[in-house]
């Protein structure tokens, strides 16, 4: 059963190769009647798209989008909504060296395993790519949120080894974009640059990780047992590609306190019923309550370097092969308008689950 | 839309209450012809009951699973399969105090938020004890996966502060049992005792870590672009009570390294295709590689602790309470057949999944 | 991939065979604090059973339901409902007469293609003793429908060569459960009783044709492009044991009108819009448009006879058996409260889709 | 929870409105390595689209499918298939009329009941024209049902009162699209081209009967207790625009049979096991039994006529207007592709889900 389908209520369905016609998405779900704001969806795709800064893939894709349906008169209908991005910048036959070959930490393998044939330009489906549908999706979603004042954002917290120590309740999340590495703090930023093109110099890579945080979520999204909030914001991140971790709260570090120590004690203020410390992440049970979601995704460097590396092919043989294409030094920056608006899709379908409950209270 | 259901063709419905007539599960979409090994199934009901060890909480459940349908002569039959466990010992008197209150760290006012309604009762929907079915429902799918010869365990590999060192390639599952942890390291088991011990002593409770490895996984399980398998192994790790973090293959490390020093190269040895390292986990692009999977689940100190604590009421004020009821110092080592379980209802779902794909290949 | 469950977010799955431990359901998605009504849940139950009248099958069950979680209080907590029914009075050895054989229009012999094995007690899966559940779950979601205002009854419109005349606008369905051929005219009613008795008397059965109607809908019911209310209530129908065909509205007579004679007009009323005729039935577009939605269910005579007949076994031999068992001359007045709660089923899962859309209009 | 998508493991999902830039589909779920045909694609929708004869609608849509991924070197990878089909034709202005009104049978009033928002343009969504990237993607599917030697085909049965005798064992499916009524009989299409041509004359429309037949299915398909074929069959038809009515087998005229006399008797031929009579159209408890399929739909005379008609307006006022657009005065033989499409695309569906069977057995 294939799995190109997220969401329960807010279903977004992928589609596309890295060098095939196009990508896209369709939305299916989202509610009627909401103004569209495709200068701010293409504003968040263009965020994302490859040679936005010197750090990235030099490919250039003008990444426009085009709504093919679902909107009329500048408003949402109710049926499902299409993204449609034209590949125009595909250099195939970069890639026709790698056609036989299994290149390393890459999905070639395990690709023609599954399925028996792969397209092996850029990728092919397991290009990142693919992504392009979801940050226009996610993107789009912004006009419900806004409608509860949700603020979603995610920045870069750590490259290799150049940790940004600052708590996310301290980030002013205008700041983020001010400088290429989308880290909230100029002097920690231009250490991450270093860092990068020294690597790239280096034909290396390097990973990160990208801190992402929902304020003003309202309490009671979730579904328990099997979808509750933390599992399906979890299941977003982990699939999109480099990712090898996840964690909410105070997550791993959690381990290493006592139980009196990592509870959170609920409090009354004016407006509001808090916690004083918040180690849980704003979601307990599964279930937000009301205070500051965040949490860590953890991004590999990715697997395209430019150094010669030994690699299988098709017949058992090794050959030593430079990877042409055209690759990210670190793609963490990149990925922040991805995890966003995973993100903003994860709390925009829960908001829509939520609405089935307000029946009868 | 409620969340009581996870997989996508072996669908797996949990219901039940702590303090309500019983716990269960339904199981549809297992294969038909499957002869089941219900004293095995007892048995990874028996791992994760209560009472276990001393260190456990004292409440005394039979946890006799019932199959109520699905199996004809001792054979499944491809029609859904029903597992009950009555609740016995529930003690719901103990409760009656937190009717009003919102325990710390505890989903009692998240659900509140939610429902507008809650059984205070041990926790109702929200108590750990809803994994009993899933820990039966996990258990027979053993008989698919030993067609397979695929090998699903997992064990402790911290507590608090101490550690286990060894690598999951040095671990002989059989030494799992072997002491009430679940670490396979008697050294280390020892002191994991003590810390606990120690904690328990102090009315106060620990976290800890647990590893899950799947050896001889077949190559080609998983669904990109949304249901890529580390995904699903996510999203149902991230579903355990308590869970706050969960990373694969050297999963947050990965971000500490260059892509040159993390890249997995495949080599051809006599039998099979590997890589050298390893780093990815098993899992590359989303898909199974046939090498070892092993993650990381961490697990926060439970909430429940028996010192007083400071507790907000419905009406605003604050109580101090020492929570009665019966709580276990660490739930991890009780965990670990819930990991085993979810685990082997991930990896039997993709091998259906994966059924579809082998009509022409 | 299975098929026990039906519904998008009201979701029941249903368990159990002819002569298991016990029949069931798992109602998951019922939003929280409705107070059930457990007299009529099994006053509903009471309708369904056999031995209700003469003229159905002996089979004693006294059919009592128990709910075993979801519900506190007599609320509903959001949380999955449970809904056991023991099989008390299977007679297996009835049927060992029919272990190797294929009786002539039951499903012993496709679901022994399909699984490789089947439990040939009584039906096994195939029985319509599953539908116990079905009724207990349709029954519980009387409490929403009442807060709409929605009324759903169904009865019997046809009995093999007689027929109602009656339109559907003029049943007053407090008439209706009168007889015991749940339907609204008593001279009728004898007519269709003299058909089943001397059918009955000739070791025979007889089909016939149940009608359903909803009053108050709300308009706006229904998902186009492929859960259309209509489609919705057709799939669930076509489930139903026994059932050949499904029309709603005209049905099948609007193939022998001129477009021009088909067309409903809307018109303004004091309070509501209306068409002048409702030949669409209350749902045009898929969706439905506050009339009455009505529709005819064509139910084959049960292939179950007490003559001898001749079958093939496995082998490839033919003999001649007369079924032993318990059957039913005519199973249609048993099939109203079917009907009926599958149809509040389909209606309530469809109510809670359409909250979604009414968070902006 | 929007409706936007129909199948279990193979699923499509629709997209687009009658006006707006295209329709198109997205197909996730078939398996990879299959090569597309897609000369016979194109014919299909060629079958489909308006204009192909004198008694269909002017519109003229060129409707060139174009395949925007999914597919590489000419095959299925196992990845979405997207189609594509650009609106070129649409005169959105000969809609102008209708902005306000409420056309009778048609779909204007229940979609804004339900959105607070429709595109009237040629009926929005509504329209019938969003069938286009079901045709394509039931084309698709024949190179996987040719592979089982599965021969599905629809037919013409009756128009408004001129009916096929002819039984579906009797047709021959190379005389369908012998004539434009894709009726295969030459004297009875003659006589339902006169009608419909008698009806254009009088600015009317008619209605009819489509049969479909699937050869060659292999026994098992179907999955109890609420995905039995003939429900998963209903539902796809009972989705199509006009369609009323239908049923399977001898459908309601088992009704007016006993028992005895409608039961079908298993025997054993040379090669196969059938039954001596088929009434039961090839699915007996939900499940394919080998025999073949056939159903019957009932289509209503479409709502559009070029009759000056009374319409209710928004402001609740009359208003007298004659629907100008381009309509068929009768839809049914243009409906023969779009019935055999989803019939294909149910089958297919069911024969991927059977596949979970065959682990073992």
């Amino acid at each position: 059963m294939a799995g190109s389908t997220i969401g329960k209520i807010l279903r977004l369905t992928v589609f596309g190769e890295s060098h095939g016609a196009s990508v896209g998405a369709v939305l299916d779900g989202f509610p009627a009647n909401f103004e569209i704001d495709l200068e701010y969806i293409q504003n968040q795709l263009d965020r994302r798209k490859p040679g936005f800064s010197a750090l990235t893939s030099p490919r250039k894709e003008a990444d426009k989008v085009r709504i093919l349906s679902g909107v009329f008169e500048g408003k949402t209908t109710g049926t499902p909504i299409t993204f449609l991005i034209e590949n125009t910048n595909h250099q195939s036959k970069d890639y026709d060296a790698l056609k036989e070959v299994y290149r390393p930490s890459h999905a070639d393998y395990s690709y023609e395993k599954k399925y028996g044939i792969r397209d092996h330009r850029g990728g092919g489906r397991s290009s990142a790519r693919i992504t392009a549908g979801m940050v226009a999706a996610g993107a789009l979603t912004e006009v419900l949120l806004k409608q509860y004042n949700i603020q979603i954002f995610a920045y870069v917290s750590s490259i290799y080894d150049v940790n940004l120590s600052k708590k996310h309740t301290e980030i002013n999340n205008a700041d983020i974009d001010k400088n290429e590495l989308r880290c909230p703090d100029e002097t920690i930023a231009r250490q991450m640059k270093q860092a990068i093109e020294k690597a790239k110099a280096d034909g290396d890579s390097l990973g990160g990780i990208i801190t992402c945080v929902v304020r003003n979520c309202p309490a009671g999204l979730g579904e328990p047992i099997f979808d509750k909030l933390q599992a399906d914001l979890a299941k977003a991140m982990m699939n999109i590609n480099a990712v090898k971790g996840f964690e909410y709260g105070n997550g791993f570090e959690a381990t290493k306190l006592k139980g009196s120590e990592n509870n959170d004690f609920y409090q009354k203020t004016d407006k509001n019923t808090t916690t004083n410390s918040n180690y849980s992440g704003g979601i307990v049970g599964g279930i937000s309550n009301g205070e500051d979601i965040f949490f860590r995704v953890a991004f590999k460097p990715v697997s395209s370097i430019s150094k010669a590396q030994n690699m299988l092919d098709k017949n058992g043989n090794m050959q030593e092969i430079k990877i042409e294409g055209r690759h990210d030094a670190c793609v963490v920056p990149r990925a922040v308008p991805i995890v966003e608006s995973l993100c903003k899709l994860v709390i925009s379908d829960h908001l829509l689950c939520q609405q089935i409950h307000k029946i009868n209270h």
